[in-house]
């Protein structure tokens, strides 16, 4: 994950947001998501972000937070609703955003 | 999504596993997590799943739960036990779970 999150303590949030694009304008879409992951991480509260898509077109972010407050600033954020717009004009199919409270957080990671 | 969760109100209940693999066994880790789908998808509690993972290695899989009892539930499962034992002995180089109650769902799709 881009951030910090690993070593946080529960409760935070995390913002799971689920995609389909369409075909239309890709390299817009690729210079827009990259500028939102940039403009995002640097937003007060952001503990993280994690992203993947497969070839079936369906991907997944997640961004984490400190708090429901942080992550209302950054959904209204001015050049973050100027993306928004622009994927429902246009990038996405269809989306889901879910907005969530972390309870517990288990990790591993492999020995050397 | 697998499962019926576009029409739920929360509160329910998120996983979000992320996970980079290893390079070990692919074909047998392909079988698992076909048939981890399947199985879980049976769950007493399950409302659907979502799954992606990237040319990277990096893979985002949620799924949604109507109650904590019932992830718990799945997580205890026998052949669910088995999986998570052999991702830690060879298909996982690291995961992290993050087990999260849904505030707030929006969806958007785009109209013919």
């Amino acid at each position: 994950m881009e951030g910090s999150a690993d070593t946080l303590k529960p409760p935070y949030y995390a913002v799971i947001f689920t995609s389909l694009r369409t075909d239309v304008d890709s390299s817009g879409y690729e210079k827009m998501a990259d500028r939102m992951v940039e403009l995002g991480s640097m937003q007060p509260g952001f503990l993280g972000v994690e992203s993947a898509r497969g070839a079936d077109g369906i991907g997944i972010t997640v961004s984490y937070w400190a708090s429901l407050e942080a992550i209302r600033s950054w959904r209204e954020h001015f050049e973050h609703r100027i993306a928004q717009e622009l994927g429902r004009e246009k990038w996405y199919q269809w989306y889901r955003l879910h907005i969530c409270r972390v309870e517990t957080m288990i990790g591993f990671e492999r020995g050397e």
